[in-house]
């Protein structure tokens, strides 16, 4: 496998900053140019040694990389991966890191064309309370997860490198076909944010609400932690995987009914024996090897 | 007001178990006579210096108590306050732990009888992931809330006794009524619970159930954390709040409907608007003095 040398960055946040800080620590000698929108975080990634040198656009930043992440909001992949498809090398290889995959899959395939077999799909499981390149760790994806969803045209040895890159940040990669990625983290990821956010959202809206949030005990915060993600990101994963997320809407409301069900007719061992599943299929799951409290 | 001397508690878990620990601390002198169904429960609440010494029955630990503590589940509390009513002396005073307010009242009412206004009852809204006397600690109810519910026969002496107890034992004590505590706990303790248990138990029904799990981050444990709560404890709340929960499953359910019909049609801005929102709320909710999984 080809090594790398340089790494064209777009999008210094969180992720994007701890991917490049990793990468450096995995590769001697590599060096990462970075481009963000934000002039004052690309300036802070440089004082941070996140990344070496700054780019003044996504094509800079493309320019001369052997890897390219993109790591911005999926819905400004399209115009990223417009300008990079205009300044990549031939050999370099792109990737990213958005929550949904399949739109992710379109857009590369729109806007790379006859390069679409060089992208590599990626989604990392990771994140912290906090956002931004300040609190980028090359230690993030350690024990992480992390789903590619390469598709029939991408090339193996591109798929490899990717790979080897996350592996070596200390991530254990899966892979995955979009479409059921998509639907996996549909059913054990936005749909939960989507009941974290209306619960809060219907308690917030009452009159008594100061009231009720002043009793408000454990079991309501880790409930809620998820609500207090950002609304512009999990707006656009509730758009971009609307269909997948609908189904499990409707799928989780059927199984409330049953619940509800059970409660109104007084019916108490048959709540008590969904609960008591739940609770084994809830005690069965492995610890977390690091929090992760948003993904 | 009169010093407490002897306490009488029933059932020696976490919570009564704690209680009794944290009162011996805080009033030097002070006897605990325990009884639990469970002998070597009990045995191991004397091990442990949580109690003092064994009753033989819930009328053996009240016959020479200033203070009745009931720390059993609200399925139990009849039978147990009809004992107690046998054998306590005039003077002294009942309380309760249980989650659901407005039953428990009935139930003193129906079994304390003439004396029912000695019977305070509260709700300590506190917990730790694990149960039993082995985990009780002086410490449970520091900085936690406390909630009592007395009713207008109930003696301010009694009220005052038994608040002043849990200000002992470093609570932060609230009064409301009966109902409006049931429907307060409704809305910030019991939906949470039954939504968490839903969603587990709608993913753990199938056929991929362990894949979707493989995946699962740190935000679907945050809301899971309390599916994996006692399915007994929790069906018995459920059906003991009954009126209230379901009022606040049919409010969920109308809000959850609107966020699910803004992303059917693609409406962005307005499902990021509630999402904002929502958020706003949860940030403003003050940390929690302590962890607290389960109330």
């Amino acid at each position: 496998m080809r090594r790398l040398r340089t790494v064209g960055l777009v999008g210094v946040g969180l992720i994007g900053g701890s991917f490049a800080a990793a990468l450096k620590r995995a590769g001697a000698g590599l060096r990462v140019r970075g481009f963000d929108r934000d002039a004052a975080a690309l300036e802070r990634a440089v004082a941070l040694g996140v990344i070496d040198e700054t780019a003044g656009s996504p094509s800079e930043a493309a320019r001369t990389a052997d890897l390219i992440v993109a790591a911005v909001p999926v819905r400004a992949m399209g115009s990223v991966l417009h300008d990079v498809a205009l300044a990549m090398p031939a050999h370099a290889i792109v990737t990213d890191v958005g929550s949904t995959k399949a739109d992710v899959v379109r857009i590369a395939a729109a806007e790379l064309r006859e390069r679409a077999g060089r992208f590599v799909p990626g989604h990392p499981i990771a994140g912290r309370e906090t956002s931004g390149v300040e609190s980028a760790t090359a230690d993030l994806f350690r024990g992480a997860r992390v789903v590619l969803t390469p598709v029939a045209e991408t090339a193996a040895p591109a798929l490899a490198l990717v790979r080897s890159a996350w592996e070596g940040a200390g991530a254990r990669v899966a892979t995955a076909a979009a479409d059921e990625h998509d639907r996996v983290f549909a059913a054990v990821s936005h749909l939960p944010h989507i009941l974290s956010f209306a619960l809060v959202s219907e308690i917030a809206s009452r009159a008594d609400a100061a009231e009720l949030l002043e009793f408000a005990g454990g079991g309501f915060r880790d409930f809620t932690r998820i609500a207090a993600s950002s609304p512009e990101m999990w707006r656009d994963i509730a758009m971009q995987n609307r269909e997948a997320l609908l189904a499990e809407l409707d799928r989780f409301g059927a199984r409330l009914a049953v619940f509800r069900e059970l409660i109104d007719k007084g019916e108490g061992a048959g709540l008590e024996r969904l609960m008591a599943e739940a609770r084994a299929a809830r005690q069965a799951l492995a610890p977390a090897t690091r929090r992760a409290p948003s993904e």
